[in-house]
């Protein structure tokens, strides 16, 4: 296309008496300046995604990030940046996992591309061989339940194409990856397969944490990509001599200590009342955590640097804190709100970022009615930078931790999802998957959000 | 992230009076149910753009193109397909184009990444080697005009990264590229360079559709990337000597033929009455035209198999057009339009989508008071699927014509603009640019605006 547009103009001569709306406004405007033109949060990402890349609590590569998070923290102007300790789960995936179809059949069966699920047992060197049990669902599991022993189990649940936010399709998927071992182990499955929880239009296997039910035996779990997935539920209705082989190395090690990196800007009238924006520093291994959630981490620094460079100063403190260990664990998250509640902080409001970093449509919350009558009040305000969704129910695990200990008003900014679950997890997630533009509009609907909460909160 | 969120479900229980707005809704609902779970959209495109490619106007890709059309939309159960001739203008690119900085001075300079504009000139076998004088803007040409003489100029105008929407960033800044050469042989240049405009973080140089006026002499113009219009910037500041040679063998051919693809899904009610959806079959000839127009293309075919699908009958016939030529003439919309009039046709609306593939977010739209404030009455319809902008004045090019012919009301899909500069016109334009599920949820948006459309226009 080649159309001609005419420039809009934003700066507009103001009548004698300015509405509080059109100050906002202007004041919006302001932070958008800065931060489409002169934001860090991209070369920030780069960094960290490509001198860093995949930093999996308990990690070497956790160091480095919470390192290059207090120095991200002081070049953007932070008064002080300080570590927090917390204890952090320690799973280590190991080398070389593999997978393969067995067959008496002669043609030729490309391996399995597959990623053991975080928090997973390994299957020992040895590895595991035995038939394949494809299930539909839970129910299906149920129904086939006398079949299941001496069987890898095959969750073949396809992700559903028909929620308009992907995010509801992975809440009606997810149970097989998180739960999916224990319910086969029960009726004595020796390990699980686990289609990606995915729309994308690759084979990327796609990890994530999964958890086991102590009352059964721990058996290794893994995901595979949606090809093989399909592949693989071809093969075992064809072929009833088909086996699995299937080996992974990963173990759960003790605890080790982590971090949550915490900056602050201090309030110039209530110091002692937080405003809390964030987003976790840690990442599955196998990728560079550029949108879950680099992104998250990068656009939270750019809350407070924009502060800092449009000359914008919050009467309550603000808390930048890059949270240690959200994926497998949500350590980070617990120990900030225990913290915050032993010392009687008082929050006003905590938002994370932590749904990619593509371009942001809105925020879900957790608040009372008068203060989301507030926030839909702003509406006017965020509707020019095509932010308008702000009715949804939500708010981030991170800061979730925040409202359950003390009741603190949450929310998560909420960004087109369309493309999220395409990367999500997968080794896709990589700063090259990352719009600058898209990255720029998220941070700066963060900082919009926190100065309209200062002011009005 | 890895939050576990319920389903919401669509499906719900009616009570006895279902007003029309639910009715309305309950259409859309399967509209989109239709178009997420069978379209054959993102296959359509990966054909057209893997096994033909660029297809400009007067290339042979142009003719196989026209043929996967006609055999896209007769599969998408069209009742009849058909070819409407136009002419077209036939410009070719020929081989090598190459630019480089000539200098006195030993250090290494890797060559310009070039590539001449469409409708451009060549400078001949021999190549143009001239002294560079950079300009920021018309302004500052006018205020360099006597240094002119005997120089390339540099346009080195950058696009704004203010504006929220970069459709205007690209209408500020395109009248480098459209009016430049122009402009500076005016003053006696011999060739114009031109900054690309693109927010793109790589150095793909953007081509597009440039003009000359024909009070002065015809020169070449080429636009180069992003990261090379800051060396050239950098060097021809820094180095006194530095000249830069510049050759490209493009050439406009007499116009020759081209077609407009047509087809129709029979009125129930009102055959004789017109329902166009469309987009442009054209691209530049040095990427595969993914998002511009094979989106729009492949969106306005799934409108009509979405239809027939799901068991929607329009009372208007609904015409689908693959426009024959955009890029460098407008012919295709044109030609459409010329024989509409001239069989007086009666055309009731008239949808493009020739803004990329990215998730909807609106229409633009041309059209009476009355029938905008029909629209927006339709915002409820659309906001469960993030469609929520349906102010802003505009309708595509091609439409356009019809618009100007005929006075028909008209509109254009309004994507996510962030990434679209990144890759338009240029080689980066490609199937892989395009995410499945963004390119299906407009193809949606286009259904659910038409449905609507014969319904209450």
């Amino acid at each position: 296309m080649k159309k001609h547009l005419l420039p809009i103009l934003f700066a507009c001569s103001l009548p004698a008496a300015v509405t509080a709306q059109q100050q906002d406004s202007l004041v919006l405007r302001r932070i958008a300046d800065e931060v489409l033109t002169h934001s860090t949060a991209y070369e920030n990402l780069r960094i960290l995604t490509k001198t860093i890349g995949g930093r999996l609590a308990g990690s070497p590569q956790m160091v480095k990030a919470e390192q290059w998070g207090v120095k991200a923290l002081q070049a953007a102007g932070a008064d002080t940046v300080y570590l927090q300790e917390c204890k952090v789960p320690h799973w280590v995936r190991g080398e070389r996992e593999e997978a393969r179809i067995i067959s008496n059949r002669r043609d030729a069966v490309p391996p399995l591309n597959v990623l053991a699920l975080g928090n997973s047992v390994g299957t020992g060197k040895a590895g595991i061989t035995a038939p394949v049990l494809e299930v539909a669902s839970f129910e299906d599991l149920e129904a086939k339940k006398d079949q299941v022993k001496g069987k890898i189990v095959f969750y073949n649940y396809h992700f559903k194409p028909t929620f308009i936010k992907t995010f509801y399709s992975y809440g009606d998927a997810v149970k097989y990856r998180g739960q999916g071992a224990s319910k086969a182990a029960r009726y004595g499955a020796v390990a699980v397969i686990v289609r990606s929880m995915s729309h994308a239009a690759d084979n990327h296997p796609h990890t994530g944490a999964m958890g086991y039910d102590p009352a059964y035996p721990k058996i290794p779990a893994v995901a595979i990509g949606l090809e093989d997935a399909d592949r693989l539920s071809h093969r075992v209705k064809d072929d009833a001599s088909a086996k699995v082989f299937l080996r992974t190395n990963c173990q759960m090690l003790a605890d080790t200590i982590g971090h949550n990196v915490i900056a602050e800007l201090r309030g110039s009238k209530y110091p002692d009342q937080y405003l809390t924006v964030g987003g976790h520093l840690d990442s599955w291994d196998i990728n560079e955590g550029a949108h879950d959630d680099g992104a998250g981490c990068v656009q939270s620094i750019e809350v407070l640097r924009a502060f800092k460079a449009a000359g914008i100063k919050p009467t309550r403190t603000l808390r930048v804190v890059l949270f240690a260990n959200e994926e497998n664990g949500t350590r980070g998250g617990r120990k900030y709100a225990e913290e915050a509640k032993a010392r009687k902080e008082k929050h006003i409001m905590a938002l994370e970022s932590d749904a990619g970093g593509f371009t942001p449509r809105g925020f879900t919350t957790t608040m009372d009615d008068a203060k989301k009558a507030l926030l839909y009040s702003w509406k006017p305000l965020f509707a020019p930078y095509g932010i308008y969704d702000f009715e949804e129910e939500g708010g981030g695990v991170d800061v979730g931790q925040l409202a359950a200990l003390l009741g603190t008003p949450i929310a998560e900014l909420s960004p087109d999802s369309q493309r999220y679950f395409d990367i999500h997890h997968a080794a896709s997630d990589v700063f090259e998957s990352v719009n600058k533009r898209e990255l720029e509009l998220g941070a700066f609907g963060m900082a919009g959000f926190i100065y309209l909460t200062d002011l009005y909160f």
